[in-house]
């Protein structure tokens, strides 16, 4: 191999690689994200990365969005997947017949957009999907659901978040109240950004689509609506005379009566007439949560009801609810922010470092210890100082000091590699120390 | 959406997806996979699925190898990962001066061939990897312990194993030995045939390279040896007087002997000169694992030692030595011969069914033993006889029968779908009872 010319090693741009010991406490989050998903009673599924093209650009009638990985193998078409969402409706359509509902699956995937790079975005990020389909219908308590795992699972995470709901018939019934029922896309897009430019530019584009001044301050004012569920009820019922908004209105009553029976936190949501959601399939329920310490990292987990989950690929209707959390970017933002206390370098508790020719009988105890601790040998031909220094560097909390004489006298060197104190013990007083210190 | 035109759902051929309950137990194998991994201090690694075509193709000069999925996304050439080896040697190459070595890593994920598809071929598939990798030397103690964790993460899966072990050295030797030097590959080509083709075939094809009819013999012969290390190493030792030949016997029992301190259980593995194994980066100690049960199995964990793992990426010497399981395909071996026990078409311990108006006291109800069971509320619109109906199909274990009277008394019936004994209970009790009997 030495005439070869050697090939600078690189990642592409965009792609998040971690370290191994962030990399563990990111499989944690996972774990801890799954638990609670199971725990809800929601079954694992997992769909491949690749998909027909056909399939996942249905929505767009086969036109390649330009974010979306699509080659061809052969005759082939394919896409990666860009969302665990479709790749759902195709699974419940393919099998409609062989699943019973309401079907409520997880998936915790990577799924991959190639837009362009920018800090804090990926090209290949982890989803965790969980989601109740129906078929025919879906009674209004699965959104509660839905609504109740997102408190659980932050608080699996241990991460402070407050979630924003609301229900897209309220807007969609108050813009057909005032009037403007072929503008509610229009006049959605434009209230969207009302915390990104402010009311006063809101209302200028608002008035250039041909909105009345009147309507300009009905609408900024709903927009703005937050807080407790029953206060924010009572100041907007009755605002209009219109079935889609009551509709909305008798939706979230539901919602919230729900919620309380299964005992969400009241402190981590709120009414918040202003979350409108891009994505256009949602037709009812919509919430968004965001972490009240930190808005500037904007939305962590999102999700709503769709009507029609999987109308491109069958005639039968399955409505659905669910709620993704980018686990790639939160976790990238809590990294950014030093705000993950658990890194730890190694997952070693135990390191047996041998000395002169004792490397069987290290072997011996690693295997003893491996029972119940994380124990390596380190048999590196390396001097013992190197070793120790290593061993510091890498934070591993014990080494065993395995001498001749240790292997003579079965009383081995333990050491706390923290407080520096050594003692001479059997291997079962080792193992109880550890077990007994261990943080 | 009516007027759209239907989409037939499918998936590509050659691409797993398992239902739910299925899927539930392929990821319990996968945690306890992880779990042998990290007590055996590896630590997780997740390279992207994507790389530089470059980085990827770099053994064969940059040439696309026709199963590898390779695409361009504007300028960027980009294939899709073929193994966990490659990217692994692009890490340790990208990223040698923050890595301490030895470097032991796993990575549990998805690789992509695009291989003609034939039963139990998966273009899409997981290898569950962990190698050791060191720098400038590695001292033939990690081959053990990647040999020892064979052997636990086979037990840990409750799956009967045999590792066949060998070491190149041996017939890369006899070869040089016999006067074969240069035409080594060739001669290990057919001999790795033999279980195929039988030894008469093989013997004709070694004529027609030019090997003596004598040879031929004394090739075919040492082939076939395998069985308890010892033994076998005893028959083959002097059987030439070759410096490679006898590196690989010194290593043979060296890896022996720390096998036996690591108390690796005997009855695994076994020594088997005709352990060739196709990648040509291979340089000493090579294996696979059978079930024995099940020889028609195949290789089901195979691995070995690599003494310049980076070769391509950077002047340093970097030797590894690592295994491999290929997940989706051993599943999908287990699961058509039934031989997964665990099957379970559900994951609740307990289904709660409201009669009447007793949605919220269901709910609380839920929200009380979601602490310690899996539970859930049936909340469809369907009668009580099809609920019941759907429980049973599903094997519910339990399910508590929620009306009115039971929210007034505070008495539940609790009913175990298997034995049909049904019992008024407090939810206290309830929840008790189902502790106590819980499978």
């Amino acid at each position: 191999m030495t005439n070869l010319k050697l090939i600078t090693p690189r990642k592409l741009s965009g792609f998040m690689e971690l370290p191994p010991y962030k990399q563990m406490v990111l499989d944690q989050m996972i774990d801890k994200i799954k638990k609670v998903y199971q725990n809800a009673s929601f079954m694992p599924l997992d769909t491949p990365v690749l998909e027909y093209s056909e399939i996942l650009m249905a929505k767009s009638g086969g036109e390649i969005d330009k974010e979306v990985y699509n080659f061809k193998k052969g005759d082939t078409d394919i896409c990666m997947r860009y969302d665990l969402t479709v790749p759902l409706a195709r699974y419940v359509a393919m099998n409609e017949n062989n699943i019973s509902f309401p079907f409520k699956r997880y998936q915790i995937g990577k799924v991959y957009r190639g837009e362009k790079a920018q800090k804090g975005r990926f090209r290949e990020f982890i989803q965790c999907d969980a989601d109740i389909v129906g078929l025919d219908e879906l009674p209004l308590v699965a959104d509660a659901e839905c609504l109740a795992l997102v408190d659980k699972v932050f608080k699996a995470l241990d991460l402070k978040i407050l979630n924003h709901i609301s229900n897209r018939n309220i807007l969609f019934g108050y813009c057909e109240a005032l009037g403007y029922k072929e503008k509610t896309q229009d006049i959605l897009t434009i209230l969207d950004k009302i915390k990104k430019i402010g009311k006063d530019n809101v209302i200028q584009s608002l008035l250039q689509i041909g909105v009345s001044q009147e309507n300009c301050e009905n609408l900024t004012n709903i927009i703005l609506k937050e807080g407790n569920f029953d206060i924010i009820l009572s100041q907007i019922e009755g605002l209009c005379n219109n079935d889609i908004f009551q509709k909305g209105i008798d939706e979230l009553k539901e919602i919230s009566s729900y919620m309380k029976a299964m005992g969400v936190d009241e402190k981590s949501y709120i009414l918040d007439i202003g979350i409108i959601r891009g994505q256009n399939y949602y037709t009812g329920t919509v919430f968004e949560a965001m972490m009240p310490d930190h808005p500037e990292f904007l939305t962590v987990c999102g999700g709503g009801r769709y009507d029609n989950l999987a109308g491109f690929y069958t005639d039968k209707k399955m409505p659905g609810v669910g709620l993704s959390i980018g686990l790639t970017r939160l976790f990238d933002l809590l990294d950014q922010n030093n705000m993950i206390t658990q890194y730890k370098l190694t997952n070693i508790d135990l390191q047996i470092i041998p000395m002169g020719n004792t490397l069987n009988e290290c072997l011996q105890l690693q295997n003893y210890f491996s029972n119940n601790l994380v124990c390596d040998v380190n048999y590196e031909n390396r001097s013992f100082k190197s070793k120790l220094k290593e061993a510091n560097r890498k934070q591993i909390p014990y080494i065993l000091i395995v001498g001749e004489d240790e292997v003579q006298s079965k009383l081995y060197s333990l050491k706390n590699m923290f407080s520096g104190k050594q003692w001479n013990l059997s291997k079962e007083d080792c193992k109880e120390h550890i077990l007994n210190n261990r943080i």
